[in-house]
């Protein structure tokens, strides 16, 4: 959880509400009620935005609230194209020594997902488990993979599905073809292998079969920023409703993970994800059902 | 037509026949029979590539050969991530002052096809014709988009179908949201917008409608020389099979030219499009089926 400062071509804000956490909690509670929430701020976090979060069904028992100390804190300014930015600050603060502690009621979970983080703290969580879940989630990101390689191959050997974006597949793999880079981290443990691409769409892939699906093309992007960890959100929070982790239904998960970045980049941090009617939602489902929609016969030439 | 060399990081050839309407006519030629050729070679153009065509249906009483000249000839080279090429070598030689002349046979066409070229002789095309086809499509590139502005605009007001790709889409219309670039070509004329991706798959605009169609992802793309005109040829072919110019039926006609693109970029040239049998058809067109095929249910929270 963190309080970000953004600069967009269009607008700024300074200090809103973001973080893996929050993001992902806000997408799933969309969809799901029984949401523990694991995570760590300091006393300048607004007590309003974890109500806000309780309000939505999540528990917070697993929230460290450091006395004294401060919020993790990221400022970064979007390039023209909103698809590249530039990180302006980065302040640790709390995240510095986070030592995450489960609560017992927290230690059987069915799904687990853990948010990008330090691969160390994500082993540590699972090794608090009483039991294996029914599916464990992870995303991750760059700058892991270039300073705790190793670590991060053992977190993500502990994985069933790895999320991450087209760049850092290529990066983690050394390989450019996604479907070689996918295929690479299949072998270093996980069933499933998530893509992002951004305004491209995701990639799932599963034994030899992939399953693309894709963005919401938009007039406008607001704020990109959290769209991934949203994504992770509505992916997870589909299955947990869904209690479903065969790979036709992790399809529809990545189709309400999507769902679910398309309204987060409507607006500043989590504004849009606190909002939104099951009626838009259900419309916006539609939207993608009929984005890729078509009836193929399949003789041509006769 | 062209005489292409082409360096990959893997492989190279040089001199392989390539060209807009060659790798057109033969994506096309894989779903209907009834194609009228029209272009421009030198006399150092192989009698046997012409002849591929003609065993395949394709009439070429519209090609011109050019005594005492030379072909077109176009060299290149790709960088490592095979999305990105420098051109090293582009001789116009007959393409230089051609005149198309349409026999009068050529003149009432069901479908128009305007590979690449200056938008003066496409234009020149669509005024030789004795009535307005059913369906008229067009592609061009940057270099029109710098050099012919005014012309192209005009030739694009013609036209129903805009077959172009991402980075020319923003270039022309000055828009960076392709959703904003489609709506603006839209406004010139056309009636449908397909804008191409690459390895990201391709955009049908239509009206406020827009469907997304996959690439096939994949392990090694060989040499990725002729895709986008093979796409345009796979989707013109399909619709002059189809005899079909509805919405519902551009969607299926943007997937066969991408089944038909996902061939052509696995060997040089067009050679992988020389020999598609029906059943190898048949099952990439259901590849692409897969691709994107989940079934939702609506509702998710209870």
């Amino acid at each position: 959880m963190a309080f970000d400062s953004i600069e967009t071509p269009f607008d700024k804000i300074a200090k809103t509400v973001g973080g893996a956490a929050t993001y992902i909690c806000h997408a799933a509670a969309n969809l799901t009620e029984d949401i523990n929430l694991v995570s760590v701020v300091g006393e300048d976090f607004p007590d309003e935005d974890i109500q806000k979060l309780q309000v939505k069904g999540v528990n917070t028992d697993g929230l460290q609230i450091k006395k004294g100390e401060k919020t993790f804190y990221w400022s970064g300014k979007y390039h023209l194209d909103m698809n590249t930015r530039d990180t302006l600050v980065t302040e640790l603060n709390v995240l510095g020594d986070f030592d995450p502690v489960l609560p017992i009621s927290y230690r059987n979970p069915d799904l687990l997902m853990l948010g990008n983080l330090s691969p160390r703290i994500q082993k540590n969580v699972i090794e608090q488990l009483n039991k294996r879940p029914g599916l464990i989630a992870m995303d991750t990101m760059n700058f892991w993979i270039e300073n705790e390689n190793e670590m991060l191959l053992q977190a993500i050997s502990l994985v069933d599905v790895l999320i991450i974006n087209d760049e850092e597949a290529r990066e983690l793999t050394r390989k450019s073809s996604l479907v070689k880079a996918a295929r690479e981290i299949q072998a270093f443990g996980p069933k499933y292998v998530i893509i992002k691409k951004g305004e491209h769409g995701a990639l799932l892939f599963h034994g030899k079969d992939v399953f693309v699906a894709p963005a919401l093309p938009l007039e406008e992007v607001f704020d990109p920023t959290g769209a991934g960890d949203t994504f992770a959100g509505g992916f997870t929070g589909y299955l947990a409703a869904t209690k479903d982790t065969t790979y036709e239904n992790l399809k529809r998960a990545v189709i309400y993970g999507s769902v679910m970045a398309s309204f987060c980049v409507e607006e500043f941090g989590t504004k849009r994800l606190e909002n939104i009617a099951q009626e838009e939602l259900r419309s916006r489902v539609n939207d993608f059902i009929n984005l890729v929609r078509f009836d193929m016969q399949l003789e041509v030439k006769s």
